[in-house]
């Protein structure tokens, strides 16, 4: 349960990567966005809009090769109240195709209110006698700043619903070793943050030898993924940083282990955006789209081998 | 700028509080979830307009007395689109009424997708040729997990549209310290933390001695306050946890300087559901939310005497 279905979509595809659905209006080619305009205007539905068949676009293409997508909440919540009901018609839409759903929110709260985004994100609200999922995850971002609290009402939901979480441990970006790299009693504040979610993620046991609390670990920083790697054997990885900032395959190569299980890599503007250094025509967005993943997975592959679920 | 509207507010009403808005159903009378479902069935819709009008009686009734709300993001969520339009909404009559509103969000990530909650939480956002506003804070909680690339898209956003944020420092919940009060070379990380913030705070400078990088930090922990107040003199605190988590005013007091400046107080379940406490007939709940305020602005005023903004 938990982070399986996620391990068994990735033996499935033999692809460990998720595809990132972070639809900036830049990034949508115009006979997209002249389409949504004229027909809702330039306004934030019409962005919602526009932003909807671009998604719906990519997965009809990545659907086939991918296990999984990733949409980063931030891109949708910036196009307002409009933007998050596209996040959402974007989860129901992966979730038809077959994909299981990341959703990128990086949540966090005090217990009762991560009560609230636990239901939000991954379970189901009650309204009178009717229950309703609100969103669509499959498994849900978190930040682990505030301990236990925080995470417990995750782990409740995650064992009722068969989702999983992903908690912050070193993220990808330059700055991360502000907090992250600080030692406490000699260990860095990310190994400590990982330690405890090998800890919490004995209550969300997997059969595939991973629990449903995962850690986000970038492909930036290699040798804290090997480091990590070795002292959490029971802990998935989602590792962001491949492509548009800079990791290649062979930075990430540590994370997996002899099943070519252990992470799945991330990349969103590199596979949104291939039609621009594709230079192809812009029609022609999610077939740029199909053949950078095609080119990701083999990459990362050459170095994984293959991926084969334990019994 | 920044910090200063809610310093001036706050002085203006003589009353350092904020109501917290996070309308759970359960929380909210019958007589309005019955006109609402009557009308939109028992939905997530129906659901979404009960905690609207219950969140505009509260704003009738508060206006006058507080100079800010604090709706919390997770329990828009937890009713799906409809509920982050309904957020939407709140924020919306809340400003129409003069009140600050600080979106309780805890929002973070990385450099280029922060730009994105930003603007989403903070700024405008261009369409074409339009530009709109996709939320309406005036601040912005926020996890400062990621380190300064985290922040920074923040603080741009802040100078341009004269906004403000808090950051996590000691938060109020009893788990709060398994990380936060670990030590980093003999300071604990929510110190570490705060420090961070005084530091980012000095390109957001304000013209009471405050910036508009605050913090937040529990009133459950008053000997941290003190703590944090004395090192950290140009820094602002959110302070949750007075009320249903159990401290008291005397507990936050060390917060304030001698201008009665420094810090402002929530309470969500305290105020929202002062009805079910007091025992009054449901259609007085926002009477009753009044009487609350009342009674909690003098409990904080008797030990911060009056507020004055410094020349």
């Amino acid at each position: 349960m938990s982070m399986d279905a996620l391990m068994a979509a990735i033996a499935r595809t033999q692809n460990p990567t998720v595809a990132g659905l972070d639809p900036k209006l830049d990034f949508i080619p115009e006979f997209i966005k002249e389409k949504a305009f004229s027909e809702y205007g330039e306004t934030l539905k019409g962005a919602a809009k526009a932003i909807l068949e671009y998604n719906k676009g990519l997965i009809d293409a990545l659907c086939g090769i991918v296990p999984a997508v990733k949409p980063q909440a931030a891109y949708y919540e910036m196009y307002g109240p409009d933007g998050v009901k596209t996040l959402y018609k974007t989860q129901k839409y992966a979730k038809e195709k077959g994909l299981y759903v990341i959703t990128d929110g990086k949540r966090n709260d005090i217990g009762t209110t991560m009560e609230a985004y636990a239901v939000a994100h991954l379970g189901k609200v009650k309204v009178g006698s009717n229950e309703y999922c609100p969103f669509l995850g499959d498994a849900l971002t978190v930040n682990g700043y505030l301990g236990s609290d925080g995470i417990m009402p995750l782990i409740n939901i995650c064992n009722e619903y068969d989702k999983g979480i992903f908690v912050l441990a070193k993220t990808s970006n330059p700055s991360s070793g502000e907090l992250q790299d600080r030692l406490i009693d000699g260990t860095p504040v990310y190994e400590t943050m990982a330690g405890m979610c090998e800890e919490w993620g004995k209550k969300l046991p997997g059969k595939y030898g991973y629990s449903g609390v995962g850690i986000v670990a970038g492909a930036t920083y290699p040798e804290q993924i090997a480091e990590l790697r070795a002292k959490f054997p029971n802990t998935f990885f989602l590792i962001p940083g491949y492509g548009a900032q800079g990791a290649s395959a062979k930075d990430i190569a540590a994370a997996f282990d002899k099943n070519g299980l252990g992470g799945i890599v991330n990349s969103s503007r590199g596979i949104m955006c291939a039609y621009k250094k594709e230079g192809c025509d812009e029609r022609d967005y999610a077939g740029a789209a199909y053949r950078e993943a095609v080119r990701m997975r083999d990459e990362i592959m050459s170095f994984v081998g293959k991926v084969v679920l334990p019994e």
